[in-house]
């Protein structure tokens, strides 16, 4: 056994209850290691000595360097200790706190067995059950559709698909949305997450002066309630944007700060370096978008009065997190705490372009957008980095980074309003997009699709990936918007979306099978044909579409 | 390099703030890798494409498998990235959230480098400073010294001197311990550590039946307050033992669930299993050790108050948490919140015998008991598992395990309560008990020392362990007692307490370097005389002593 390799840590991604009387354990050893059995022996904390219980793992995931051994018990004493046995080579050794050795004594386990050693209820991280079947869409408010005619439209200064800039403005507004919910439920989307609708100067409106408001140019505060009642009317989420991190310098506390300094009360709601000339820290270069300091009690009290502010009044389904990895972890638990309170299944979703491990224990996010997965996709599909067994191992190792509880609430996503548009990155292959948007739908978690993916929108980075949205397009039957609808079917199949996943790679072909479903995507794009031995779902599908894409989905 | 090997993990032991703009790394290898050098490339979040730094690390630490090379590195952005690079056999390798690759595009970093986006005042753990000089001394009240003359005596079923059993009351009480803080004060102890002295019908009080409430065999609140005042005054901190996880069968909310089951307001309190006949959750397998459910709001309430009222009644120091590990993270959380609103420098000691690191990141516990050192000590002069090298390696594993700002919190113990004497587990022999307090002085944290310990008392597993204490060798000059005094002035010097520690070992000699201090350990015990070639601090030791003992303690 290679000691270097092995791994595993209680209470962590290595070991999680999955209920009160559940917990899952996966033990990491090197890939190059095949040993005969691996098991462990487990028991009560306080019977260990001379009552064990032993259950075998498999082997479930390989990445490049390291194998995974997984096993779900079911206990009888929640006060779980436990240690692994791994045989091989003639020999069995024990793993436990104390490292690898040859022999293992029972009588002095509780020095350094592993152990889970209560499972509190509280302290389960729920699944938020909606996640699973969900399919999101996120909209650039300002670039989707304009719904309300008869608004003061002075403000526009972009016409509707002319190349937008940093300050352009297109009219799009909550109206639009609304009006276009029968064509979103088409496409099989059943979540949206909208970019910010709170009152802010900009397009983007990620420097908000009023979070108690939104923001004139997209409507009112009816209008966002309408859309979200109609949304659930048809059994679709909303999920808004939540920009904690900074605000803008609009906002009347920081002009407060601006005028009075020192004497403000709100003086420490900011990160302010110097009183007099006013220095501040702020969210990237930007002077106009003030940092607060989520460190400070009130700031925090403000801003979670906010978060439930918003599900009280239009009962929104979850919060996107914007920067979230430069606010405090004190604030998030906070804000957990009172939104799980108001609204369980309301998601919390981190902007975390990182390994977010640690927010994601069960104290802070439910999961966080997933550009861990878009670099992958990017490496495979357009950075030439990644052949098939390398972006499976890549996304085997995604997998082990979180518990299965997160993963299976992970939005997935190609694209956002903060990269170029993945088509743009692909030099506008749509098979690749395509063959790209299945994978997206059969990894575990929620897919997520940047709007006007459906119509082949291409874009680079901002503002050129917020284009408007082309609705000459609407009644046209893409092969994209095609795909998507027949991917969305699979999601409401239970024998998919219930299922667990196996990623693995041969022959230049990456497999993923889920449930009863194969996906094959072809390394080489679209240079080598698959065939499609069965339609999906409700045949939707044309061989063509699929033959020409380097992709294959199949059902066993 | 070996892959299998490498590990980093942004906000971890491996990545942590020391301070608003400092942060502290370490990055593993393979301890067989010995690569020319190795840097960590950093910058702003927002500037790192253009605008980068770099610093060496240094190979400081090694254990059994692994090399960690560490840096402290002074932030000008809070908002920190970094890679590492890694130079030898002719090439440089660069390491990030991809792992080890061959080159690294800085334009793309966004995606894969390391981060701590951002150092947030409240997510710092703030050091417990007094902790760094602490000498504790663990007393089981009842076994300590009887102090209240002219108390009722009649619950005293054991003769002072006499072997306890289970069942027995020695008569220890707080008017005891107030008595002889002179006593400990000469010994170098400058914090006490009692076991529960709250309402309780038991010897040891771990069944508690009013938290508010001294013990009346113990004494009084006044005694409490008394006997915290004195050792106030006298520079001496105390930390009481709060028994969170469980309570007494004769605490009055639970005696309402036995009397009304269902009915009762405080059903919900505990773990109950069945109403009739009432089958409920214990500590162990004592029914008459209820369970708390720590998962309730009201129970966090009423524990926390309980944990912030002795604060303010009697100003304690802090409290060690017994059977931490089977209490909610969401409770733990709650009360730090609330402990440290009431007194910042409280500690918090949590009762985990095993890898903690989940407890010790800054928002639960300061510390824990360092049981994982007792074992090392125990596999090193009682199991003959260790030689020196294999002591070396497992001490320097145990600081990786967490961050410094904990490790320099620990409360490292040869023995308690729950466990044999060690001198017991030596088989009496005291060489080998000098040699291991030595270490335990030396070793990062605060060392806590057994009532007893300095006469060289012996004991089996509970009750032996709790044998009353042997007040006829008070002004007996013992080789422990006089070790014990020696090892507490080098904690009071600063050139000693301030300086951080290396751990190596060669020609079966176990060497600490700490400031200008060595001690070296003789792997054989007694056999292998070493000579002490300058005395430390003011001269007590006597040649002899040491060099009877198998360790040496010299100064540069």
């Amino acid at each position: 056994m290679n000691e270097n390799a092995i791994l595993h840590r209680p209470e962590s991604e290595y070991c999680f209850a999955v209920g009160k009387n559940t917990v899952r354990l996966r033990l990491r050893i090197a890939k190059t290691d095949r040993p005969d059995k691996v098991r462990v022996v487990y028991g009560g904390k306080y019977s260990y000595a001379h009552d064990r219980k032993t259950a075998e793992m498999q082997r479930t995931v390989e990445d490049r360097l390291f194998a995974y051994y997984t096993v779900t018990l079911e206990l009888s004493d929640p006060r779980f200790v436990y240690i692994f046995e791994i045989v091989g080579d003639g020999k069995t050794e024990y793993y436990s706190e104390d490292g690898l050795t040859e022999s293992y004594d029972y009588e002095l386990s509780y020095y350094n067995c592993f152990q889970y050693a209560y499972i509190n209820e509280c302290d389960i991280m729920k699944p938020v059950e909606w996640m699973n079947t969900a399919t999101f869409y996120q909209i650039f408010v300002d670039r989707f559709n304009i719904g309300d005619a008869s608004k003061d439209k002075s403000y526009i200064n972009l016409k509707w698909g002319d190349i937008p800039d940093p300050k352009s403005f297109a009219g799009g507004d909550i109206k639009g949305i609304t009006r276009k919910l029968g064509y979103l439920r088409d496409l099989g989307i059943n979540a949206l997450y909208l970019t910010p609708v709170f009152k802010s100067v900009s397009n983007h409106k990620y420097d908000i002066s009023d979070y108690f408001d939104v923001d004139g140019h997209f409507g009112s505060k009816a209008d966002l309630k309408e859309l979200i009642d109609k949304a659930h009317a048809m059994g679709m989420r909303v999920v808004l944007d939540a920009v904690f991190n900074h605000c803008s310098e609009n906002l009347r506390e920081f002009r407060d700060v601006v005028e009075r300094g020192k004497d403000s009360p709100y003086y420490d709601w900011f990160a302010i370096k110097n009183d007099r000339p006013l220095e501040y820290e702020t969210f990237g270069d930007c002077a106009y978008m003030p940092k607060f300091d989520t460190s400070n009690a009130r700031v925090r009290d403000y801003l979670t009065k906010i978060a439930t502010y918003w599900i009280r009044e239009c009962d929104i389904d979850g919060w996107r997190l914007d920067v979230s990895d430069e606010v405090s972890h004190e604030f998030w638990r906070h804000l957990r705490h009172a939104v799980k309170a108001v609204k369980p299944d309301c998601v919390l979703i981190g902007e975390n372009w990182h390994d977010a491990n640690i927010y994601l224990r069960g104290d802070q996010f439910d999961c966080v957008m997933n550009y861990a997965f878009t670099k992958a996709c990017l490496d495979f599909y357009a950075f030439d980095r990644y052949d098939a067994q390398m972006l499976a191992d890549k996304l085997s190792e995604l997998l082990m980074r979180n518990t299965d509880t997160v993963n299976e609430m992970m939005l997935n996503l190609l694209d956002t309003h903060d990269t170029h548009r993945f088509l743009t990155r692909v030099d506008g292959d749509k098979n690749k997009l395509m063959s790209a948007l299945a994978l997206t739908y059969f990894f575990t978690g929620a897919p997520c699709i940047f709007y006007g993916t459906e119509n082949a929108m291409i874009g680079g980075y901002d503002p050129d990936c917020r284009r408007t949205f082309d609705w000459s397009m609407e009644n046209e039957q893409t092969q994209v918007k095609s795909l998507i609808k027949t991917l969305a079917a699979l999601k409401h199949d239970t024998a998919f979306a219930d299922a667990g996943i196996a990623i693995g790679a041969r022959n230049g072909l990456l497999f993923i099978d889920r449930g009863e479903y194969r996906l094959t995507i072809n390394e080489s794009g679209g240079d080598r044909k698959l065939a499609v031995r069965s339609a999906i779902a409700s045949n939707k599908y044309k061989d063509g579409v699929l033959s020409s894409g380097g992709f294959a989905v199949e059902k066993a």
